[in-house]
């Protein structure tokens, strides 16, 4: 790609959805047809509706085009006949995104990462491996574990979600809480920016000179362009694993459980927490036996050394009951474990067997805000009638309220929409945040103004605009208004020369 | 400041230094003094002096005005002040720096943040403290200690350094290899960007939607704006502290014993390694008394629980000793450990008494080409006469070469400069870095070419103009060819319809 050959502005190839003119997609994709190998380019109707979501499929659109690149070249190639012909383009990994964040664009180009799939370097000696982005998260660990190493993040959707993905929306886990999300997993990454560019972002060493805009990518959303080639770090395995259930009579007392754990400095691996409603779907759908009664069950993980693991096992043990566990269990064994986590982990599928429909929300809170927040929310439910099951990664306080309701009800789908927003605002007042780990995409755009002021968001659409003038980089997505490269209001604009109209000429 | 009162480009008061026009210091001073308590601002040309350099003293240049503001308002007017005049601008912590980052220009106005040094918060339920710009890295450390907490980054500067200019250098210290740098330990920050705005950056969730433009900011070394508050996470203090001296008779024995601890999946706190010259500097400076005829020797210091760390620090002793450690010292007590760090701490300035003169150099590599790099600064220093002496921190990689010369002897100083700027070169043919943690500043703008392509440079600049289109904010450093935002070349040029002239009138 040259210079040369970029459109200008207001030609009828002019790029952006907000722009003048339309798309030149019949130009793009006979260029990508020429450009790429047989099969790469798909354009029948039929197979392009298996694009139309991702895994939140209220919001639907069938592309215009797929394209399946192998590898970074074809990427390349990809996004750069994207930009010439003005055509917005869309990157999707697995598709198990759950805010739309791979949402098409019916005028436009779907990326599809899934022949990329290449674990292309182990290097066990420095801790890291490189994948390209279609690899699934899951097939990073089994290519190291015959090393005693492994990938942490480990979103629920592991077995199928991937990297590059992971990347996208800086995905967590349960065991996020001491091992981080994706950002703290990631050491370098190549990618192609919105006008077909190849750069690396990151490298070998810490704290690298220039600007650290490894993070500002990760996370951002398929919006400031598509990896290729991303080195991950992994970890060595955990010496010893335990894993404890403890059963508790109120979240009240679950919740201060938590804060002695958090409080006397130790980090377990996870600490999840659910409320009474969320135990029994669990306990109808999967008979996961957890303790009779309870109000609240905590499971906590710790991992590390076997002297220190031990040690600290009996001091959240000695915590639990401290704070009213009226029944705590030690897994024995492997089976024992996996049984203790599987209501945990089937939770979100078991509410369906107690409601038709339900809205999984993800929001955060600072940890210390939890018996307060959830107390709001079951004033909220007592006084709506709307039910709200609490599930949550309690040691880093994000929240999973399912919100439930019957969509055969008139009404009742809204005031479900409703409680669950008033819930976002709950955490957005606590200092909170509204998303923990599943992103703003295209669903929570209109939720962004609660959580930033005008300012915030310009500054960050100012770093969008400078990866992507053209805005055709995954369009739509995080920013509630997003406006032409130039547009942002506020008091920024003025001193902003290239923003000001017939200033960019003197430079 | 309103859009109406900014000056447009071209006329007298043009902002930037490559402008056309110069900028109106006078018109600036004026309204500075109007604006700001008295003594707030500085001309006296006496008074300038103390500020014309940073820790980098080889850097020089006498500030037109410094202002000193009091809280995080003064700091935006006086930043809206510079931006409305066109007057570049400069911030300056504690001025420790070792890269001439915080350089003043002759015409331009130093903004000094040693009057904003309250502690705004200590909240401990939630472990962290909310810190203005001046505090000293250490205070914030003594704020909490009565808690059982500590500020884990810990530059050797750390009594006298502040927590701002450790975010704009992403600092680390003896104990990053574990904790991390700078970047790891902030959680949010307020800050000013150039156009005086005001902007929070993170927040109290983890993972917070939208661009995580914290990580970016910290380690921008000044470039993209001011901080005027910074929310830093507090650690609890460990429950143990153990810590070992061995001495090893070549740095290859030395290394192998690093990456045999490495590779057993213990995390020390911190590894240190001395070679023979800086052994031989350090016994001669403050009689440490490390093993005799040691060729190296390394520092393990281990943190975390009781149990833990006892049962780890004896596996790093069999380490030690497996690899050809003759002998193993543990420190019984605080005065023991104290004397062990004695003679690493004070390693730079006892090189002054074996050499009138030297370099400290700073550089990266991956852990696992240390040998072969020692290897090459030996050869390196054997051709060219010039003595190399080694300290690093060598669980992460980071050298510190020190380059001794005479600067008395004619091309002594020359031949030192380039033995230095050879080792970088190794550093980057290694896959490493041109800096560990001194940062780029006005010292190593000229090697950045040699670590990043010109797509990747571009990247960045994009980003700064993001922030600062004016280029006012610190300039002159990190970019080895900075330019008018929009100038930039290469492949995004013509992608990019704001930097095309005439076309940013159609937006």
């Amino acid at each position: 790609m040259s210079a040369t050959d970029i459109p200008r502005q207001g030609e009828t190839t002019s790029p952006s959805r907000e722009g003048t003119g339309p798309p030149d997609v019949e130009g793009c994709v006979a260029r990508l047809r020429a450009s790429l190998p047989e099969g790469a380019v798909i354009t029948d109707r039929q197979k392009l509706r298996t694009y139309e979501c991702d895994g939140l499929s209220s919001h639907r659109s069938v592309p215009a085009v797929v394209v399946l690149p192998e590898d970074a070249e074809q990427v390349a190639t990809t996004v750069a006949t994207c930009s010439e012909h003005g055509v917005p383009f869309v990157a999707r990994g697995s598709g198990t995104g759950l805010s739309a964040g791979a949402l098409p664009r019916s005028d436009g180009v779907l990326v599809v990462t899934s022949r990329m799939r290449r674990i292309l370097e182990v290097d066990i000696d420095n801790e890291r491996a490189v994948v390209e982005p279609g690899v699934i998260n899951l097939d990073v660990t089994k290519a190291a574990a015959p090393y005693g190493y492994y990938f942490a993040p480990d979103p629920s959707s592991q077995q199928v979600c991937s990297v590059g993905g992971n990347v996208a929306e800086n995905s967590g886990g349960a065991h996020c809480l001491k091992y981080g999300f994706t950002t703290n997993h990631v050491l370098s990454m190549t990618v192609v920016t919105p006008d077909g560019a190849t750069v690396e972002l990151g490298g070998a060493a810490r704290d690298a000179p220039g600007y650290d805009l490894l993070g500002a990518f990760v996370g951002s959303e398929g919006t400031l362009g598509v990896v290729t080639s991303i080195t991950v770090r992994l970890l060595r395995q955990p010496e010893r694993v335990r894993t404890l259930l403890a059963g508790f009579s109120s979240t009240d007392e679950a919740g201060e459980a938590v804060s002695a754990i958090i409080a006397a400095g130790v980090t377990p691996a996870a600490i999840e927490m659910m409320d009474e409603l969320s135990i029994a779907a669990a306990e109808q759908a999967v008979r996961c036996g957890y303790p009779e009664g309870a109000g609240a069950v905590l499971i906590v993980e710790l991992d590390g050394p076997e002297a220190e693991v031990e040690h600290t096992f009996t001091e959240v043990r000695r915590y639990c009951t401290e704070r009213g566990a009226f029944e705590v269990r030690s897994a024995a064994d492997e089976a024992e474990r996996a049984l203790i986590w599987k209501g945990r982990k089937s939770a979100f599928a078991a509410v369906g067997r107690i409601s038709p429909d339900y809205i999984v929300q993800d929001g955060v809170i600072p940890r210390t805000a939890l018996p307060e927040v959830l107390r709001r929310i079951a004033e909220l439910s007592a006084r709506s009638g709307v039910r709200v099951a609490n599930v949550f990664h309690a040691g880093d306080g994000n929240l999973h309220p399912l919100v439930l309701f019957d969509s055969s009800v008139p009404g009742a789908s809204e005031r479900a929409e409703e409680v669950s927003g008033a819930i976002l605002d709950l955490c957005v007042e606590h200092g909170g945040s509204i998303t923990g780990e599943h992103g703003v995409g295209a669903d929570k755009v209109r939720y962004m103004g609660r959580m930033f002021t005008p300012q915030d968001l310009d500054t960050m659409q100012y770093v969008r605009c400078a990866f992507d003038p053209a805005g055709m980089c995954n369009p739509g997505k995080v920013f509630p208004t997003p406006r032409l490269c130039g547009e942002v209001p506020g008091p920024r604009r003025g001193a902003h020369p290239l923003a000001e109209a017939g200033l960019a000429d003197e430079f």
